[in-house]
C-alpha cells in the first residue's frame, strides 16, 4: 500500500488538505468520464506544479510510429493510442493582479476535493491566501454529462473573504496538446479553424493520419451572488486557442462564478463539415437546461446506473468505498451504447497502454457487463471482434499464417495489432483463446445462441485453425506441443508448452468443432453460408480434432500438479514469503533476465484455465494447483488478485479472500503497484465485482441455472449485489447467517443455492440459512 | 549471391560501368581505412543518387539516448555508436556551367573503379558527357596513409576531350553531417571553429556529450599539364562548411589536376587546444612529401603488411580475390597499435552495430592478429578487456550481481553495455565465456603467461564468479542449470541450458580455478595483490566448483548429441535443404515469431563449442554433432561459414569446406546476405582468415607446439600462408600433393604435420609428402 490519504466514504472519494505530491495520483483517482469522452482531475485554474494534462474522446486515437530497438519482421508499424484531446477545462483566474496558482501560492487552506459517485460528480474547494494577505474562497465541481454526453459542465465560484477584488476570469479552449508517450514527438493534431460567436468558442481540429474531424467547444456565463453579471468577454486568439477574459470587481463576500459548458462532437457521430452547427445545437440544450438542471439530470442517470449496478457492503467502509470506485469507473469508461467502442485498460484516466482493446475485456469485463447491463451490451462487445475478424485473419497472415487462420491482436484500436514487443505481439497467443471463450461465456450467461450462426462461429473457425496451424508435432513426444509463447504470466517469455495456452487451444477446437456440429444441424442456412465463406472440408477439422485430441500437457508427478510451462521445475523455488520486501514490487527492483528465471508469477496463469474452465477440475485438484502456484505469485499485474480472490472463496479461505479482495478493489485508492499516476486500471475494476459476485457469492451459471455459494468475510455485516439473469433481476443479500433472494422480474426463477433448489417468486424475499 | 559485378582479380577490387543501383554496395566494398580512420567509397564531387555517406575517426563515438518500446530495468542508457564525422574528401566540379553528377549527367561511359589492396588505394575513372555534347575525362585517385595515419590524399583530374573548358572546383570540408541511425536525430556534432589560413582549412568539432574535440582539415593545390598551376582560392565559408573555389580555363586536352589532402586530428592524440597547430604539422609532412611520394609511402606499407599476412591461392582467382579483400580490410580496420580501440563488426565501413567491440574480437579475431603481428597486438586486445572489468563489474551490478561479479557487455566503446534488446544484453551471457577463453587461446599460442598474473586472472575470477551466480541449482535436476539465456544462436531467445552456455560456463570455472592455483605457487606476489584486491575465499571457490563439477548438459540418448538446449527435439525438425528457397533468408522473410520456434540455427552454437574444445572430444564426436546441426543451420550470421568451413575440413569434406570457404571470404563481395550496402562483416573476416589456415592448413598448437594437417580443395593448384608463432615466421605452401615448410627465424622449429614431427631451420624449405 503506497498512498493512504483518501478518506473512507461509503459513496465518495475524498481528499483533505493540499500536497503537491499527490496531485498526478489524485488527479487519475478523481477522473471523470461518460463513456464518449473523459478526462483527468486536472485544476481549471493555471497551476504550475507537476501534473499530467489528460482529455481524451472515445474512439479518437493516433497510429503513432513504433518505436523499437531493433526491428522485427512482423511488427506492426504503428502503435495505435489514445489521443490527449484539446482541452476545454481551462479557467485562468487573477485576482487582485495575482494569477490564482496551488503550486505557487502563498498559503492554501481547508482543500478538499470530492468525487461523488453516487451522483457523477468532481468538486474542489479551497482557501488561498495571495502574496499581499489577501484571501479568497474557491469552489469548484464539474461534471461530464450522462444525458447529453458530448457536454461537460463546471461552475467555478471566487468569493474574496476579507478583501476586494479586482477579478480577470479566462476561460479557454486549448489545442496545442501533446501526449507524454509519444514515440517521435509527432503532431498528433492539425487544427483547421478557431471561430467565436457570441460566448461560444469553437476549435475545430483534425488526428493526424486518421484524420478524425473534432470540435473542442465552450460557453460560458458569469454571475455574481447567483445573479447574471451581464459580462462580455474580450476575445483572445492565438494560432490554437480561444481565451475570453472577463474582468470585473466584487466586494468582499460577494460571490463571483462562471458556469462553463464544453466538451467535444466529432464526425464520428456527425457529418464532418457540420461540426460546429452540431456543437451549437448541444450547446443550446446545455444551456437552456443550465447548470443546476443538468446537474439534476446526472444525479438521476447516476440512480439508475446505480439501482442496477451498486454492491453495498455493511460494517467496512474501506470495502464499500473500493467496490463502489470500481463500478463507477467502469461505468464512466464504458457505457455499451456503441458497438464501434470498447474498454481501454486505463479508460480515460492515462496515456499508458494506448491502444483501447486487450484480452482484458473478454477476460475480465464481460461477466460486468453482462450482469449489470442488458445483455445487448455484452453482445455489442462480442460483434466488436466479429467486425474485426478480417483484420486478425490480415494478422495472422503478416506472422506467416494463411488459410483463414485468425491472430486476434494484443492492443488494437482498429482491429490492427498494434503492440510492438515480440515477446507479447508474436507470443502472447492465449488472447485468441479468451476471444473464443467469451463466445462460450455470453452464450452460457445470457442463454442466447442467435450470436454464434450469425457472427461467432466465424470467429471461432479462424481461432481453431490458428491453433492447429500453431502447434507442433513433436515426433520426439508423439504429441503436439506449442513452442515460443508467452501465458498469461508476463513474466515468463517464449517458453514451450505453456498449460495454459495448450489447454485452451484444446478447448478452442473442441468448442469450435461442437459449435460446427450444433449448427450444421440446427441452423442449415446459416451453416451454408458459413461453409460458402470458410471453406472448410471435413479434413480440416479432423486435421484439427487431432491436434486437440493428441495435445501434450506438462505435468509433474512428484507435485501431482500441471506445470506452468517446460521446466519450471528447474526454477530456484523460493516463494513470495521468504523473498525480502525490498526486492518488491520485482518489476521495478529486477533486471528482466532476472525475473524470466525466478519462479515469480505476475497474474494467474495455470490458475487462470482453474477460472476458465472450473468444472473440469475436482475442487482438490483446484486447491492443489492453487497451493502451488499461489506462493509464487506476486500479483504485479492488476489482473491478478480478483481470480485469486474467487480461487480462495471457494477454498474457504476467507481470510485470504478478503485480502485479495481489498488488493483489487483498492489497487488504484490505495496504489499498491506504485503506478496510480500514470491512470487506473479500468479493466481489472470489473475483476474486483467478480470477485464479490462469483467469489463470496459464488454465483456461476451452470446448465442454464443461475447457482450461488454465498459467503461472507468475517470483517463484513453484510453484502448485497444485484444481476441481470435473462431479462430478470436478482438482488442477493448475504448476511453472517442467511443469504437473501429478491427477484424483480415476472417469472418464477429455479435457483441453486450450496446445491439445493431454491425458488424465488417475483416480489418476495427468500431466505436460505 | 546476390552481386555479381565484382571482376575478379588477384590483387584489386574492380567495377566496370556504372550502375547507379550498385552505388551503395561499392560504397561499402571499396571502402578505405588506416586503422586510424576510414570512410566509405563516397563519391568525390555532387552525386545525387541514393548513397549512404561515411566517414569516421576510430574511438571517436557518440551515446545515442536507448530507443525502445517498452523500457526495461537493466537497459542501458545510451547506445555508443560510431559517429559520423564531418566530411573532408568532397570537390565539387563544374564545367562550363554544368555541375558533373554521375546521377543527372548525360552519358557516362568508361566507369571504371578500383581498390588496389596490395598498395592500398582507391581509383576511379570515367568519360562524361556534359548535356551539351563536351565531353570530359575524370581521374581519380585516393587513398588514407599510413605512414601518416592522420591524413588522407586525394588526387582528382579533369581532361577536356573535345571542347575547351571553364572549370569551376571546389575542394571543401562539411561539418553538417548525420547518421543515418540516429535514434532521436539528436544533434552530435557541436562545430566550435571555422578557421581558413592560406591554402588550408579547419573545421573543429566536438562531440556532444562524449566531448571529443575533433579538427578536420583539408589543403589543396592545383596542376595543369603537372604544372602548378598556382591558383588561389576564394574561400566562402558557411556555419559548418568552408569551401575553396578555383576558376581556371583549360583547353582541349590539357590536364587539369587537384591535389588534396585532408583528414583528422583529435584530441585522442592531441592536447584539445593545439589540434590546429597539430594539424598544421600533420599537413606540412604531407605536403612536403608531396601526393606521389606519399602514395610511394604508402605502397611500402601494405608491402610490409602483405609480406607477413598475405595468403596466396593459386588457379582459383575469385578465391585469392576473397581471402585478399578480407585480410586487407582487417588491416585497414585495425593495425594493433592503440590498446583503446577495438575491431567493429563493420570497421569504417557503415553504421550498423554501432558500439565497437563484440564478443567478435575474442572469439575470431584475435587468432589472426596473433599470427600476422607482433603478439604485442593481441595482447593489446586482452588488455582492452583487463580496462573494461570495473565497467564489467557495474555492468553485472546493474543486473542485480553483486561480489565483483563482471559481465563483459555485449557491444560496448568505454566498457558500459550498450545494446538494449533484453534477449541479446541481458541474456547472451556466452560473450563471458569468449573472454576468458581468448586469455587462454593467447597464452596457448603465445607461450605468454605473464598477462595472466599481470591483469587476466582478475578477469578471470570476475567472470568465474559471473557464473556461478548466473546459474542456478534445480533440485528437480539435482543439477545447475542455466536458465534464459540466449547462445550464439540467436534465433533462440530466453532458452534453458544452451549447452554451449553451460559449457563454457563450467570450462571458465574449471580455467580460472586452475590459474588460481597455478598463481598462488608460482606468482606470490602477483597473488598476494590480486587476492587483496578481490577478496576471494577458499569457500567461494569450493562453490564455484561444485557449479562447475555438477553442471547441468542437455543429451539425447537417441541422438547421440548433445542438445542446444532443453526441448530442441521438440521442433518441427526439417532440415534447411527442405526448406523452400523463397523463405530465405528466414531474417528477411519470417516474422521473429516463426523463426524461434523453427530448428534453424543461424551460426554454430553447439559446433562452436567443439570449434573452442576440440581437443576435448573425438572425431566421431564432432562428425556426429556436425551432421546432427549442420543441416538445420541457414548460416545467416556472417560468423556462420567460417567455423563450419574449419570443421567441414577436418572432417575430410573438402567440397563442402570449399563451399563454405567461398561463402565466408566472398560474403560481401557477393553479397550473400543482401546487406553489403550497410558496410562490410569486418570481424567475420578473421574468421575467413581461420578456415585456411585451420581450415585448410590444420593448423593448431598443442602442447607449445604448432601441428598441421594440411589438405587443399580439388579447385585449386596451390595455396600458401605465413604465421609468426612465438617470434619465428613459418611461411607453408601447399600444393595437391605436398606441402613445404619455411622458417624466418633463428632457430629451428620442431612442428607436427599430420602427426608426425619434422623439424625447419631456418631458411630450408622443408618439403612433407
Amino acid at each position: 500500500m503506497n498512498l493512504d490519504y483518501i478518506i473512507p466514504n461509503e459513496w465518495s472519494i475524498i481528499e483533505e488538505g493540499f500536497n503537491p505530491d499527490n496531485v498526478k495520483a489524485s488527479e487519475s483517482i478523481f477522473s471523470i468520464g461518460n463513456g464518449a469522452m473523459g478526462q483527468r482531475a486536472n485544476f481549471e485554474e493555471h497551476y504550475s506544479g507537476p501534473t499530467f494534462q489528460g482529455s481524451y474522446i472515445a474512439g479518437v486515437y493516433y497510429p503513432d510510429k513504433t518505436r523499437v530497438g531493433w526491428w522485427k519482421n512482423g511488427y506492426p508499424e504503428y502503435f495505435a493510442k489514445v489521443l490527449n484531446a484539446p482541452s476545454w477545462i481551462g479557467i485562468d483566474v487573477n485576482v487582485n493582479g495575482e494569477q490564482i496558482d496551488l503550486y505557487s501560492c502563498k498559503k492554501v487552506e481547508n482543500f478538499r476535493r470530492e468525487l461523488n459517485m453516487k451522483e457523477g460528480w468532481l468538486s474542489r474547494s479551497f482557501k488561498y491566501t495571495l502574496h499581499n494577505g489577501g484571501e479568497i474562497q474557491v469552489n469548484a465541481k464539474r461534471f461530464l454529462s450522462l444525458e447529453l454526453d458530448e457536454i461537460g459542465a463546471i461552475e467555478y465560484s471566487i468569493t474574496p473573504l476579507n478583501i476586494d477584488a479586482d477579478l480577470v476570469i479566462t476561460p479557454y479552449i486549448d489545442g496545442a496538446i501533446t501526449n507524454e508517450d509519444s514515440n517521435w514527438d509527432d503532431k498528433f493534431w492539425n487544427i483547421s479553424n478557431l471561430e467565436v460567436e457570441n460566448d461560444q468558442a469553437f476549435i475545430e481540429a483534425q488526428t493526424m493520419k486518421t484524420n478524425f474531424h473534432t470540435c473542442t467547444f465552450m460557453q460560458s456565463e458569469c454571475f455574481v451572488n447567483d445573479q447574471n453579471a451581464g459580462l462580455r468577454p474580450q476575445v483572445i486568439r492565438t494560432d490554437n486557442k480561444i481565451s475570453f477574459i472577463y474582468k470585473i470587481s466584487v466586494k468582499q463576500q460577494e460571490v463571483f462564478s462562471i458556469h462553463k459548458f464544453g466538451g467535444y462532437t466529432s464526425d464520428r457521430n456527425h457529418d464532418k463539415d457540420a461540426l460546429i452547427a452540431e456543437t451549437k445545437v448541444a450547446l443550446a440544450k446545455a444551456t437552456q437546461a443550465g447548470f443546476s438542471q443538468l446537474l439534476s439530470d446526472q444525479k438521476k442517470s447516476w440512480a439508475k446506473i446505480w439501482d442496477m449496478a451498486d454492491i453495498t457492503i455493511d460494517g467496512d467502509v474501506k470495502a464499500q468505498q473500493g467496490i463502489r470506485f470500481n463500478i463507477f469507473h467502469l461505468n464512466q469508461t464504458y457505457l455499451g451504447t456503441d458497438p464501434k467502442l470498447n474498454i481501454g485498460p486505463k479508460g480515460f484516466t492515462g496515456e499508458k497502454y494506448g491502444g483501447s482493446t486487450y484480452w482484458d475485456t473478454e477476460a475480465y469485463c464481460i461477466p460486468f457487463y453482462m450482469s449489470t447491463k442488458d445483455q445487448s451490451v455484452a453482445r455489442n462487445l462480442l460483434t466488436y471482434r466479429y467486425k474485426h475478424l478480417e483484420k486478425a485473419i490480415e494478422n495472422a497472415e503478416k506472422l506467416g499464417f494463411s488459410n483463414g487462420v485468425a491472430l486476434y491482436p494484443m492492443v488494437t484500436m482498429n482491429g490492427e495489432e498494434c503492440h510492438n514487443e515480440w515477446e507479447i505481439t508474436f507470443e502472447e497467443i492465449h488472447r485468441n483463446g479468451a476471444i473464443a471463450f467469451a463466445i462460450y461465456n455470453y452464450h452460457r450467461y445470457t442463454g442466447d445462441y442467435s450470436y454464434i450462426p450469425e457472427m461467432g462461429l466465424e470467429v471461432l473457425i479462424g481461432i481453431a485453425r490458428f491453433w492447429h496451424q500453431r502447434a507442433t508435432y513433436s515426433t520426439y513426444k508423439n504429441k503436439y506441443v506449442i513452442l515460443g509463447v508467452t501465458g498469461p504470466n508476463e513474466y515468463e517469455n517464449n517458453v514451450n508448452n505453456n498449460w495454459y495456452t495448450n489447454y485452451i487451444a484444446q478447448w478452442c477446437i473442441n468448442y469450435t468443432v461442437e459449435n460446427i456440429e450444433k449448427i450444421e444441424s440446427e441452423f442449415t442456412t446459416d451453416f451454408a453460408r458459413i461453409m460458402n465463406k470458410v471453406k472448410l472440408s471435413k479434413a480440416e477439422i479432423s486435421e484439427w480434432k487431432s491436434v486437440a485430441d493428441n495435445m501434450y500437457f506438462p505435468y509433474s508427478e512428484d507435485h501431482n500438479v500441471f506445470l506452468q510451462q517446460d521446466g519450471f521445475l528447474d526454477k530456484e523455488l523460493i516463494t513470495v514469503a521468504d523473498l525480502d520486501k525490498s526486492q518488491r514490487p520485482i518489476n521495478q527492483k529486477w533486471s528482466w533476465d532476472r525475473i524470466l528465471r525466478s519462479p515469480y508469477i505476475k497474474q494467474a496463469d495455470t490458475l487462470q484455465g482453474f477460472y476458465f474452465f472450473e468444472d473440469h477440475f475436482s475442487t482438490e485438484e483446484l486447491e492443489r494447483h492453487f497451493d502451488f502456484y499461489e506462493p509464487f505469485t506476486v500479483h504485479e499485474s492488476s489482473l491478478s488478485p480478483c481470480v485469486h480472490s474467487i480461487q480462495a472463496a471457494k477454498l474457504d479461505r476467507m481470510e485470504q479472500a478478503y485480502t485479495f479482495y481489498l488488493r483489487t478493489s483498492r489497487l488504484d485508492l490505495d496504489d499498491y503497484n506504485h503506478e496510480v499516476h500514470e491512470g487506473l486500471h479500468i479493466t481489472s475494476m470489473a475483476g474486483t465485482w467478480m470477485s464479490i459476485v462469483e467469489g463470496f457469492g459464488g454465483m456461476r451459471v451452470r446448465n442454464n441455472q443461475l447457482t450461488f455459494e454465498p459467503k461472507i468475510p468475517e470483517q463484513w455485516d453484510g453484502y448485497s449485489f444485484k444481476v441481470n439473469f435473462r431479462n430478470q433481476i436478482i438482488k442477493v443479500i448475504v448476511n453472517q447467517n442467511e443469504t437473501h433472494f429478491e427477484l424483480e422480474g415476472d417469472e418464477d426463477l429455479q435457483i441453486l443455492v450450496n446445491e439445493e433448489e431454491v425458488n424465488i417468486s417475483p416480489n418476495h424475499l427468500v431466505t436460505v440459512g
